[in-house]
């Protein structure tokens, strides 16, 4: 059951190869992996749309859209419901972008983020793809991404339908927060929790910061609360571990998948 | 007038003397120097105090109090605030501390800083010193200071009278929070601004995250306009830049001053 709910995302296994993901994913029987679009399309998406249906692992995210700064956002994201689309994933994780170059204008580019997604609902609710604005940690506030609170993303999204524009939540970007715990409830009530990840938060972080999160269980992060927070506020989809270091990254696939999935079944469900 | 305004915040210029770094901010003319403890103590409390008097240069904060996960942290404390009230330092300024070692419980550490606090009250009014609760960057939430938004530290500074407790806005920690501008008028509105210190952002980050910060103009912070939402709150004190970052700490102190301040009028004052 609670194995049923795990999903593993790619970034976890940074090298991975797509084909030895999905078979491993089935072979553990979990109930899903997180995909990203460059290694997918590496790999060819039809065909890893087509693995995934024969293996019956369900790809519960595609990671990423976004990144609304870069003069080619539209047709790109266009892109990347397309491939969301073929290969039967629901949720489309927006990684929104930073400051574009050379600008100080935080508000402005905030602003952009919500008007670009705007731009791009129609086309998500004809491919049946739902995009899921992703708050991440204020530390990436001017090179990733300008939305920095759960509070904040939820007020991006609200112009737009929720079965169109959801959030996603993720415990190594929001657990400092200390207004998480009453934006989850919101999330839960405006039904916008598109999905649901969990890392946890470690020190010190390493330079550049990306690489800095640890398999659940190894930080400080009261991960099971979030769980059950995000299940009180009605999410009843997948648990995604995606965790990004360069330790992990190291270490055989298929020994990642059992520690996140141990690291899951012990901090998590 | 700008320049009368400027104080220089010794850890930007980590490696010179306390007696150098007096002498040079009354060269300069600027409005006075904000001190930090382990360097003063190594100095002589009262020999920096004299120095300071003589030469006409105001201390207008000494960090750091804080630190609340500590064992020793209200005899600590109340050692801090003897030597500001020594140094005839307004403002202690409070880095409340992380995460107790190995635990997750970030809620029950915020609890336990508002108390702390209050314990300190009754010291500091006698000694005529204000606690400035700093809100650091959430980047630092578990290891530096659970005090993650301005928001939150002006809901812990509120049992308590502000002449006693207020807060530190620093533009380095609180740049990215969407909630900022309706927290600075907030916190003026409630007569907490105790001081105003500016620092920029830069990225990449480096290992660590400490040493990261920039000089002022060097990053992608609307510095005016904090310190123009901080002027219109009715905070009328001085503006201390504080910068840690290993390159600027490289650098002769007279020449880092000179920057700084060419830093803070072009782009702050």
């Amino acid at each position: 059951m609670s194995r049923a709910r795990f999903s593993l995302n790619a970034a976890t296994t940074k090298r991975w190869p797509v084909d030895e993901l999905l078979a491993g994913a089935a072979a553990a029987g979990i109930g899903g992996v997180g995909l990203w679009r460059e290694e997918t399309r590496a790999y060819g998406v039809e065909k890893a749309a087509a693995l995934a249906r024969d293996l019956g692992v369900p790809i519960t995210t595609l990671c990423r859209g976004g990144f609304f700064q870069e003069p080619g956002w539209y047709d790109e994201n266009r892109r990347a419901i397309d491939e969301a689309h073929t290969l039967g994933t629901p949720v489309l994780v927006l990684v929104c972008g930073g400051l574009p170059d050379g600008s100080r204008d935080v508000d402005g580019a905030r602003r952009h983020v919500g008007d670009a997604i705007g731009e791009l609902v129609p086309h998500a609710r004809a491919a049946g793809v739902r995009l899921a604005i992703e708050p991440l940690h204020p530390m990436f506030a001017s090179d990733r991404c300008v939305v920095s609170t759960l509070g904040q993303a939820l007020d991006l999204a609200r112009p737009y339908p929720a079965e169109s524009v959801g959030v996603c939540v993720d415990t190594y970007h929001v657990w400092w927060d200390p207004e998480v715990w009453e934006q989850i409830a919101r999330a839960g009530a405006e039904h916008r929790i598109a999905t649901f990840q969990a890392a946890d938060w470690i020190t010190p972080l390493p330079e550049g910061v990306l690489l800095g999160r640890a398999l659940p269980g190894d930080g400080v992060i009261e991960l099971r609360r979030f769980r059950e927070a995000v299940d009180a506020a009605g999410y009843t989809g997948p648990v995604e571990v995606e965790v990004f270091h360069a330790d992990v990254w190291a270490r055989p696939g298929a020994q990642v998948l059992a520690e996140a999935l141990d690291g899951y079944l012990a901090h998590v469900a």
